[in-house]
């Protein structure tokens, strides 16, 4: 957050992405959802992931890589099971509609999970994860992406940075909602150092010859023309620090999100100059009533998240976090003062109001 | 593998185990899943979780940690679920007998999961994920383990190495078989360094001040008398290589195993100085059938695992591996030249085995 960010009101930037969509030709539910996937993202303070990717869902549609109205197809359902084929179609009603699902499912049968395929980009993979918190269940959101990321000992990308979310709930405390990628860092991160022409930390990427990156700007474009390099699984460079577990979390991702319903894994999943590639998404839920009593269990998990960010601080931090705290936090701050939005990110949502011949999100 | 090493065949080392099983009262059964799980790990190379282990089994069974013939209660079941009280039986016929019971379970109802709270340690958790392989069925285990990772930010342990297995079939490929610890290493690599008098490399383990832990011995008495410092989760210190991200992996595996059946989790669960915590696992079982055709599955796994092995590797660098392949090709080597054996863990053999007043294991 700088200090020149502009503010917007969450309400505002709904209604903008929302008309954005309808503007081209997305049913009104759908619309809905996806401005309010988008938003959240920006509302937890996860900017990345937020309304400053709206550019690329429009030349998406533009391109005919993301279908305003595809109808998701079910191939395939079972009591705890259901495959959906998005037939292109945006990410954020799909993936709704399939943890709806396995949540109903979950409900009577235990657990349940749901593949979705020929889908396109789904936003932030925690806000399907915790939709099961509600119902007193756990909750988990998969989906692969383009391929970026370069395997343990390789130099090829092989695999996308794989997010994997996990919820699970609380009573008094906030939710736990892991929400990672299965690589280092995204892309984004890349990007950012970049435009800024630093130097790349040790271990977050590696060069088309596999030793370590250290430029952005030859990386991205040797990425960009599939010559090879890319980013390194969490864990970094080779062994010593656990990169090949990274690497694996990543390939699981992949095989649960893609080789479970018979979808492009891998390299064959990759993103155009302007757009995003076509992915598969994997959600599940778990019942907790199928093994102790929800009350007990969210006290417990009270007494274990309590433990948590009470625990004594290295010297020089200042608290101990657990993962959705820091979001959940700032999801209050910017409730009461609304989304920041950097100055390239606003100029970005003015250009594509004049495209569409809207008005522009106004600041608060 | 030392040049020095004793070669014991598989069938010797699973023999000698049986016995020291047997001699300490455990049923026949029981301590042939016991000695199997044990040597399975050597037979994969994966000694830190093999028969070097045997003396601490022996401690815990001498102090009533490990108790030989506990009978397992079944507490809470469904169709989809089972949560079974180990009631401090040994770690590994519990855990096999949970497998099977969400292989079970899975078959017909699609997706089955279990707790097993009270319990002992119980090996390499791939071998149980590895269960549901022949049942073309994707298979996950994880156990949480005695409080030795520190929480990013902080500088007291708080969860343990809690690792995670995830399995998926192939078809002429090997396995999908990822085994791993959420932390960055185990606490036997921090010991190997305390041997060797080396400083440990940055990313590692904190001080108990929260600071990179450079020297072993003072770290690992810290640690040994709860005074601060331990091991960082994957991705390492910080959140710079996603520390966060495999910090929130081990809360996961603690909240799955733990929380989820009202097991003691985190601080609570800790080794003594002779033998392990008593520790809670989560076994599950996904059934392919209910997404696809499993055959075609196999086929698919086929096409990622042969483009992952044969991705061309980094410079100076051999071979890019996938999860599980490393192990398989060592299998077959130690099948042919039996199992090796470092000195010390053989002369460590060789003591149970005198205590024991049995004959040690014979050499090949």
């Amino acid at each position: 957050m700088e200090t020149s960010d502009i503010r917007v009101t969450q309400t505002e930037l709904e209604t903008f992405c929302l008309r954005v969509f309808r503007h081209f030709g997305l049913p009104e539910e759908d619309a809905r959802i996806t401005a309010s996937v988008l938003v959240a993202a920006d509302a937890k303070g996860i900017a990345s992931h937020g309304v400053g990717r709206l550019g690329r869902y429009v030349e998406g549609l533009k391109c005919g890589l993301m279908l305003p109205n595809a109808a998701a197809e079910v191939l395939l359902e079972t009591s705890s099971s259901i495959v959906i084929d998005a037939h292109g179609g945006m990410g954020a009603p799909v993936s709704v509609k399939a943890m709806k699902a396995v949540i109903g499912k979950a409900r009577t049968n235990g657990s349940a999970f749901a593949c979705v395929r020929d889908s396109n980009h789904f936003g932030i993979a925690g806000y399907y994860a915790r939709l099961a918190l509600a119902e007193d269940m756990i909750g988990v959101a998969m989906t692969n992406t383009a391929a970026l990321g370069v395997p343990t000992f390789g130099r090829l990308a092989a695999f996308g940075t794989n997010p994997l979310a996990f919820a699970a709930p609380a009573d008094e405390e906030h939710s736990f909602v892991l929400d990672m990628s299965t690589t280092v860092v995204p892309r984004g991160k890349l990007e950012l150092y970049d435009r800024l022409g630093k130097e790349l930390p040790a271990g977050w990427a590696v060069d088309k010859t596999g030793h370590p990156a250290k430029h952005a700007h030859p990386l991205l474009e040797d990425m960009q023309n599939q010559l090879g390099g890319g980013i390194l699984p969490l864990g970094g460079l080779g062994t010593a620090h656990g990169g090949h577990k990274g690497y694996g979390l990543a390939v699981m991702v992949d095989i649960l999100c893609a080789v479970l319903c018979g979808a492009p894994f891998g390299t064959a999943v990759y993103d155009t100059p302007s757009s995003y590639a076509r992915v598969s998404h994997f959600f599940g839920a778990i019942n907790i009533a199928c093994f102790r009593d929800p009350r007990e269990f969210r006290r417990d998990m009270d007494r274990m998240l309590h433990s948590l960010r009470t625990s004594p601080p290295a010297e020089g931090e200042e608290r101990v976090y657990y993962a959705g705290l820091p979001e959940r936090e700032r999801e209050s701050e910017i409730l009461k003062r609304g989304v920041p939005l950097s100055k390239q990110t606003y100029s970005h949502l003015c250009s594509i109001a004049a495209g569409c011949g809207l008005e522009a999100p106004k600041s608060c």
